[in-house]
Order: C-alpha cells, then sequence, then structure tokens
C-alpha cells in the first residue's frame, strides 16, 4: 500500500487554505507530510537582511531575501511527491506560477487550486497538472483520494 | 543484505492475480512492499468527477478521472524497484502497456504477467522486461529470488 | 523562428494514416521530419531471425524479433521532438501504448491518434498526451500549427 | 567560438519586445535564434479549438488550447540555451512566471526582462535569473556580449 | 557524521572475498550495508528455469537466468553509495566489468580489487576506479575510512 | 513541516567554524546532519598510502589519497540537501571551489562562507550561491531559517 | 526516415571484424558513422607516457594511458545511437564488457558480437543486449535494416 | 572516426596558453573548436555593470558581472566535449576549479593543466581529471590523440 505522501503547497499566503488542508488530513487521519514556505509576510520579506545584513537597495534587499526562501522552497519542492499551487485573486503571485513550472520540470504532479473565475488566466499552468481544484476540502479528498484509493 | 522491495502491481483489475502475489509474499515472509493502482473500477472512473465536479462531456469526464489516478501511479511507479505489468485475455488494458513503457524509460526492472497465448501481440513489451511470467506464483517466487536470493 | 521538427509515428500499421501525414506535410511544404517503425509486418515480425538465425521456440522468435525492433523504435523517439500515437480498431497495439508511456517519461510530447469511440479505454494515454486527434488530417494542421505557429 | 545561439523569448505580447530584440539581434549581425510561442492572442487562444473541434466549457476550450501551445512551448524551451521572460504591467502572465520555472528546473539559463516598479512582485523569479534586465536593447547588448564576448 | 553506507559487492564468487569483507566490516563495527549477487553458482544459473519453465536450446536457458539476475543487481547497484568490483584469476567476469561500467556511468564511486599481476588487463576498469584493492583487509579499511574519516 | 536536512560542510580545515555550526546547530536544537571530509591534514593525506601501499612518486601519492577521500566526499555531497562552502584567507582551497562547482551542476542549494575581503577573487562561485555568509553564526541561522521558517 | 546512425564499435583489436563492418557499411551505402577506439595496440599503449611523460611504474603508466584513452571513449560512446561490443576467444577483454555497462547505463542500444561458444560466459552482457550477433555481416544487415528499415 | 571536438578552455587569463593551444590546433589541422570565456579582465569585470546599471557596493557590482558572465560560461561548458582548466602560479582562480567541478558533476572529460609545483594543493582537482598537462603543447597532442587516435 502507499500509504505516506509527502506534499508541497506553493502560493498564496493571505488566505487560510494551508490550514484548512492541514486540518482536513489531519481530520482524515492521512499520513501526509505537509510542507510549505514561510508564510508570514513579515518574515519572509525580511530574512535576508535580518541574517545576513542590510542592503541600501531594495532590489538587493529583496534579492537577498528571496534566495534565502529559495533554499527552503527548492529543498521541499525536491522533496515533494505532488506540489499543491494555490493562486488568489489579489497580487501576481508570480512564484506560485514558478513553482508550478519548476515542478512540472521535474516531472512531479502539479494540482493547481484556483476559483475559476481565474481559470482562463491560468490556462497554461492548469494544462499543466493533474488535477485543477477550487476548494481546499477538494485537495483534501483529492490527497485522500490518492493515499488510500478510495472515495 | 537486500531485505526489502518496492513492487507496484499494474495492470488487469478483473482477476484475483494482486491478492495471490499479496497471499504469496505474505505466506513467504518477504519484506515486500506491494503497491497498485486503484482496482475497483466503478471507484477509479468516478473518482474525477465526483471530487472535483461534474462533466458534460464523457471524454472529459474520463479525462478527470485518469489524469487523478495518475497522480497515484506515477508516485507509485516512481517510487517502485520493479513493476509488473499484467495482461488478461479480455480488455484492451493500454494502461498497463503505458506503465510498462514508462517503467522501461525510467529504467526500472518489468515483470509481465500473461498467458502464453498473449505473447505475440506482446512481443515488444516483453522484449523490454526481465523476466515473462504466466502465474501470480511465479512472481512470487521471483520476488522472493530477488529479495532471498535463494530457490 | 521554429522551423523544423522531428515526429515519431508510433502505432498501427495496417492502416494509410502515416501516408496521409507525409502528404499533408509536403504539402503544406514544413520542414517536418517524419520518423516510423517497419510497417512491413512481414518484414518486421522475420528480421529477427532473417538476420540473427532461425528459433524454435515462437517465443524466442518473437524476441529476438522485437529487440532488434526497439533499436529502431528507441533511437527514434529519443530523436523525436513530439511523438505521434496511433491506435486503429483492431488488434491490441500494446506496443503503440508501450511507445506513449516510454515517451511520457522521456518528457516528449505526445499526440494520441483514434476514434472517439476508443476515448474511454485509451482515457489514461489520452491523459498523457498534449493533443487528442481523431484523423491524420488534424495531426498535419497541428504540426504545421507547432511549425509555424500559424493556423 | 562560441558563435551562435538559441534564445526562447517567453511571455508578454501585448507590447513590441520581441520585434526591438529581433531588429536589435539583426542590426548587430549575431547569429542568435530567438524562438517564440505563438503571439497572436487569437490564433493562440483559437488553435485548439480550430484544429481538433469546438467545446461547450470555456474550461476545456481553453484547457485545449493551452495543451496545444504547450507542444511548440516545450519543445521551444528544450531547445533554447537561453530563456528570456518578460513581463509587462498588465496581465498576470502567469505562463511568463511558469515557463521561468520550467527553464530553471532544466539548468538553462534564464533573463527576466521587466519595469524596475516590478522587482518586488518578481523578486523569486529575478533570484533564478542570471540576468534581469530592463529594456529590450539590453537583453540585446547581453546577447551580443554572450555570443561575443565584447562590450 | 556520515555514519552508514551501502555497498554492492560485484564479481567473483570463487572464494571467500565477500566473507572476509563481511567479517571485517562486522568487526570494526561499521554500519556498512553490504549487497551481493547470488552467489551460489548452481542457483544463480538454475533460476530462470527454476521458476519460469525450462528451455531446450541452452542460450535461452542463460538469458532467462541471466535477466532475473539482473533484476536484483540492477536494483542493488541502484541503492548503492559504492561499487566493490573484484576481479579473480580464473574465469572471464565479463559481468563484473559490466557492473563497473554501470557503475561508472551512474556516477557511483567504483573500487576494484584484484591481484597487481591483473592490473595491465584491468587498466581501463581502474582507471574509472576511485581506488584499486589488493586484498579484502584494504577494503575494509578503506570502507571504514569512508564512514568514520579516521585511520 | 521540513524538520530535517542534511548538510555538507566544505572547504576550509585550519580554523574552527565546523565547531562552531555544530555547537550553534546543537544550541538551537535543530534536527540538521553535518557532513564533513575528513579534516585531519595529515590523515587525509596519508590515507592512500596508509591502506593501499606507498608510492614513490610524491604526485600518485596524492592522486591516491584524494581519489581515497573523493569517495567520502561525492557520497556526502550526493546525500546533502544543502552544501557549504568556506574559504579562508590562507592556501588555494581549490577542492571547495571544485565541491561548489560539482554541487551547483548537481543543483543543490550553496551557501558560501567567507570574509568581505575575499568578495572580488569568489564572485563567480558566489554568483552561485543561494547565500554568501561571513560568519559561522549566520549559517546557523540560516539553518534553523531553513528549518523551521522563523527568524 | 531515419537515414543516418552513429555506431561505436567496442572491445577486441586483433582480428579485421572493424574493417569488415566498414567495408560492409560502405558497399550498402549505410549513412552509418563509424567510431572506434584507438585500435593499435602499441599505440593506445603508449600514448599516455608519449603525451605526458614517462613512469617508473607500470600501474601507473598504464593508468595514464587508459584515463588518456577514456577521453576519447566516453565521447564517442555519448555520441552513439548504438554500441556494438566484439569479445573474441582470446585476452580478457574486460574494456569491452565495461563498455558495454557503460552503455546499458546510458539507456543506449548495445549489440554483442561473439561466438557461440563464449554464449555462457558473457550471458549477463548479452541479457542486456538488444542484439547478439555472431558474425560482422549479421552486424552490417543489422544496421542496415534499423537504418533502412527493409531486409 | 571521431573527427570534431568541442572543448571549452577553462581558467588563467593571464599567460598565453589560450593562443598556444589555438595555434597548435590550427597548424596541426584540428576540426577542434576552442571556446573560452571573456579573457580580457576589464571587460569580463565591468560587463554587467556597462550593460545593466551601474551599483554603488562592489558586491553586487561583482554579483551582477559574475552571473552575465555565467550565461556565457554555463552555455560553452554544457556544449563542450572536454573542459581544459588551467592554474597559473598567481591568483587564486577559484572560477577554474569551480567550473572543473561543474564539468565533472556533467561527467564531462576534464583535463588540468598546470605546473607540477601546484600538484599537491590542486591533488582533489586532478583526481577528478582524465588528464594532467604542464604545458599548452602536451594539450594541443591530446586533443590530437583524442580526434585522430594517432601520436
Amino acid at each position: 500500500m502507499l500509504d505516506d505522501l509527502t506534499v508541497y503547497l506553493s502560493g498564496e499566503i493571505h488566505s487560510d487554505w494551508r490550514a484548512r488542508i492541514r486540518e482536513g488530513v489531519a481530520a482524515a487521519g492521512l499520513d501526509v507530510t505537509l510542507l510549505a514556505p514561510v508564510t508570514d509576510h513579515a518574515t519572509s520579506d525580511t530574512a535576508g537582511v535580518a541574517i545576513l545584513g542590510p542592503e541600501a537597495d531594495d532590489f538587493w534587499r529583496d534579492h537577498k531575501g528571496a534566495k534565502l526562501n529559495a533554499i527552503r522552497t527548492r529543498t521541499q519542492i525536491e522533496r515533494a511527491d505532488v506540489v499543491v499551487v494555490r493562486f488568489g485573486d489579489k497580487y501576481r503571485q508570480w512564484n506560485a506560477a514558478f513553482d508550478a513550472g519548476y515542478a512540472a520540470a521535474l516531472g512531479t504532479p502539479v494540482i493547481t487550486l484556483h476559483d475559476a473565475a481565474l481559470g482562463h488566466a491560468l490556462k497554461e499552468v492548469d494544462a499543466a497538472a493533474l488535477a485543477v481544484a477550487e476548494t481546499p476540502e477538494q485537495v483534501v479528498r483529492l490527497l485522500a483520494y490518492v493515499v488510500k484509493g478510495e472515495l
């Protein structure tokens, strides 16, 4: 039996979708390890300069932080059996689409999670996904099905 | 000592071959993890629309389901040390041959399992396999030999 | 400009679909190299024993031939930018599905070509394809679009 | 001498940046092959249903088209020595970020092209790039430098 | 600390070199998993036909057996951190050299083990090895050094 | 949660930077496995001839030792999620830069650790790194951030 | 049409088998590029010390030469679509078996060429080959079939 | 016949070694394409800021330039059949050792070129090389041997 799964939850950090998946997975008693980027926006933005020293220029400030976060992100994507990528209706979330492309090139199954209204804008990303979900609860059911093979 | 093995059992879902391998492996006390696709036909066909919403068009209904099942299948093939592919005498079982090709391209050892009568039709698949068995009991003996190195 | 493409035409050998694609590609003036397995059934089945010596046992006769043909097939799949896989309504064509799985694992784009009636039986293969066509003429239009970027 | 380069120009289709790079490359006499997705919006959106038949549901209409375009896109990214990804100030351009992630995972050098104002939103993508340019003319100079090794 | 290692012991089956390495590793208290092919000559030669049915032709009898043994061998080489390849002064041991080539192509470190007298004949294999040992005791010391970093 | 990490500490062996990282990691209670080359200079230089026999020529003496050490080094780099490469102000430490190039080609995240004064000389190596630290304490904070996602 | 093929001819250097394949290929008018190691024994053995300076110790003399020859061999194996490996009845030809293992691990089709009498000793190598030939003329016919698809 | 070769010349830019190899290769009439990084120190250091805009901070000035140069370097290393890495007696040349590590991880044959006096410091790099030369003329003879198979 396949009975465990490692899943990376990429994308939107301004809604509670990760918590809802986490709760759903726990409630269903699944042996699913959920990985995630740093979801506290201030921490994520500050980490580079906080640890490695200040930058006068905003571009390099962001650059330092983004690279540091990439150590965490890449390690997690490499470990994941499945990558779930969430797109919300605010912000551009290019990093989410970047992660989807990265996972697709590695041959790792991708699940996208977004409102139907974003479908046209996300058609290329959805075309590379093995499932397109609209709610975190659907993702939980998907993961349960993948792990247990039952509806 | 090699003492464990992960084996994916691909193909036919209308006979008891997986159960017989499972029993044989248990009886022989082998540390072999047996993975399998969803073998309940109705569940497998329904999963896509049951979780992700209905489709008016049969093609897309099947498409949704097949992709969802592929998350499970690919994860299992990637984890498998050995892939056993079973062809029965009914249905076309193109997905079984697809899995065999997928495993072969990954360099994962393939064992085919089918009646001698199917030999000509399966010659290209058998040519890519490291063993061609006719009964589940032979597969059990093969796995025992691979794991324990004894007859 | 992308202006050339190498395409492997896998599968059915009992209809004129390859010729129709060849003619269509020539008529459209596309710089597309079309590769194919040996499509003369007798030649393909006989080649192994004709070159490497006779076999008393049919299984090994087929085995010799299938492996020899695999030298040609694998070389062509490895070279192909795109693999078109045709399924007809006769025979089991497991080698076609095997090639589709092999190409999918390599990350090579797959186009399937079959009647709508085979859709349910081929849903796992179609799920791994980037296009599902019903006629050779559609494949020609697809290739023209891929190469020239115009309808 | 490195004297040729294949470059894929991904992203925004609503400004003249590709034409400006094309002209700059021609004016500089560089042996650079410039590849691009289908940049005519209507053609790109319509291709799937125009070739493979109509869809009642917008999601599948887009899906068909996006997959067909992916045949072209993936073939080009695989061939490219360098991928340039352009982000404009309109639309979400998730496909551009997806391509950047895909190229990064393949180990192909990425150059991003966008206004400084988008820097914060694109920090993760820029962090994976080997150069961040603001104008098409800078990209031409970059390509000239890469090919000829001179300023 | 690196504190475990998986080592595949390939080659000669007519002397006690594997036992001596096993004893040495145990005596040194190393956390080293030693893998090996089936070293009972009769078992190894018979396994194919014993499990999968008799063959009239010696070539196919050997072929069946060799492929079955390859399931075990490849699985073990893929798992190994290090491959030790032993060449004795009798027999041709082409399978040992084959395993060395296979491991080298995978980028897995190879240690060869043979008498100095075989050095000229083995120069190409030794050239691909990271260590050339003459006694099993040297191999034990090598493995201890690799695992513990001490002499 | 990502809660463990394997980190290879490459480079300088003449200062206490590894010990300081080890202590910091322990103090922070991180589940980080720290791997390292043999850091006792005499042991590392002597191992080859001590185990495999003396060499008259210094070049081959070094060669034997360097290859033996490479068994350990490569195994560790292959296992590492992250590679930290330290450059001190003495010696040329070409092996450190070699390890950085090796890790970069594998796609493994690299962190460099050196004084700001070495920045110009190390610019190509730093350009391939995801973080450039000046003190072991910064590396500890980096690892804590990667593992726990908190500052 | 597949109309060209690159073939590496590995193994025995003491008979005229390469010349016979060369003549056969030329007579058949095949667009087949035949690659080969240095087949002049003295040249091959001397090259290392002749170019890079003398060695007092025979082991290192051989080592230098074998590594230099490996630059040529590996480049050719990497380029080859097919590798033909010839085993004669004299000498141990471990380098031939090494090349076969190397090619097999790369997924490159292998053809072995040897007398039937060597079949048992070569069973593991033959098991990894897609064709087992006994004469150079058979190899020519095989290559003609692979390239032209006709008997 | 192997009759062409692509060679990347990495490392030292302060002596005439590339020119001497270029002349030797031309004089010998070899079909060898020689690739190189930008060897004009000022150009190489300035390129980043000259094309992409000035930087106040030296670290980022260097960073921009080093990344830009990496586009050229990586493209060339990926194309090379063989990488020659030159170490002079001045400067630290960490980028040369980085390139050697990068090429080694890709499985590309490496030739090092340095004075015997640097042998101890370069032992790890030399251990990963297939040839260690002391003069550009030796490199020319090596390349001639690899391409033509004659001394």
